[in-house]
């Protein structure tokens, strides 16, 4: 599902990698990640699925992001930095993709949406995702990247939704640091946007 | 705060790798983790927070759990064992948590929320975390732990809220293995309870 943030992020680590894959187009809101077909595959009914070269599977984007990028520059040396990473990625599952990814599935891509979400629903989204930006806005005066001294899979993993935040209505005029944070990602030797395929 | 699944996970590790620690209560319920003091030390404003001997803090318990689990065998030496590990810390933020630890909070632990709570909202927590046992489950048919041969920090994430799954009202009669599991996770050699205090 490429207009996905989490099956952007494990395409963009690979493409950086240089590890070449094949892309299985699977669309959750057809109804195709529940299929018996598709369950018996990831029993979460959920995307991204991992499918390794010996056919063993993983799911959880940030979960192939930490598994892509072990050894690698991507994932910190420094036990404290990599321990950092770890809560970046904790961070966006539990605290900014539900509210800034939700926001920009309603409003964006359901047919719709824009009209039937109710109000109170949107302005919680709102509230919740702005706190996320905040906490971003502030860890960005102190670094450059977020988990360490240089880029790594934590930047990835944030980099996804929050540089479509606009699709959901979320105004970044405020939040000058994240705004030269995601300049700074795109500028990445390397760097693919959401729409490339390999 | 040390009825919170959460705060819990943490604590049950250190214990079982023998590390010293010290116990400073904050209840997010009284207003404690919004105090400019304690988002001074942790802008998400919540618990549990770990505070390393040198000062560096870290927040997410479950990037706690592989933090410390680092180099133990809480956390598989097996690439994709520890991919799966991953896969089950983040399934448990993302998919269960939210469900299965909300439903307690409300109905157990919220004052009047029993009689508060609409039933549209208690229907989809129940709906959604029992899709997430049911998960669970099926992993547990294959194997004894959930990310690979032996208990790791996968199974410390997950017990957090599904031993205590009753206080939200879930009934896992329909869940022997998930059962099972539990009893096995509560006879490992050093396990302590919720109301475990060092």
């Amino acid at each position: 599902m490429q207009d996905s943030g989490n099956c952007y992020k494990p395409r963009l680590l690979m493409h950086r990698l240089g590890i070449p894959f094949r892309l299985v187009d699977t669309d959750s809101r057809d109804g195709s990640t529940r299929t018996p077909e598709f369950l018996a595959l990831n029993p979460t009914g959920k995307v991204p699925l991992l499918v390794l070269p010996d056919g063993r599977r993983l799911s959880e984007s940030n979960a192939m992001l930490l598994h892509l990028a072990e050894g690698t520059r991507y994932l910190p040396a420094d036990r404290y930095e990599r321990a950092l990473t770890y809560q970046w990625l904790f961070f966006e599952q539990y605290s900014h993709e539900p509210y800034i990814a939700v926001a920009r599935s309603l409003l964006h891509l359901t047919p719709g949406g824009r009209e039937t979400i109710a109000p109170a629903r949107l302005a919680e989204l709102h509230e919740r995702g702005y706190r996320a930006l905040a906490v971003m806005e502030q860890r960005l005066a102190e670094s450059d990247w977020l988990a360490g001294g240089s880029y790594s899979v934590a930047d990835i993993a944030l980099y996804a939704y929050t540089h479509m935040a606009g699709e959901g209505d979320f105004d970044l005029a405020a939040y000058p640091r994240i705004r030269a944070w995601l300049a700074r990602v795109a500028a990445e030797p390397g760097h693919v946007g959401i729409d490339w395929r390999p």
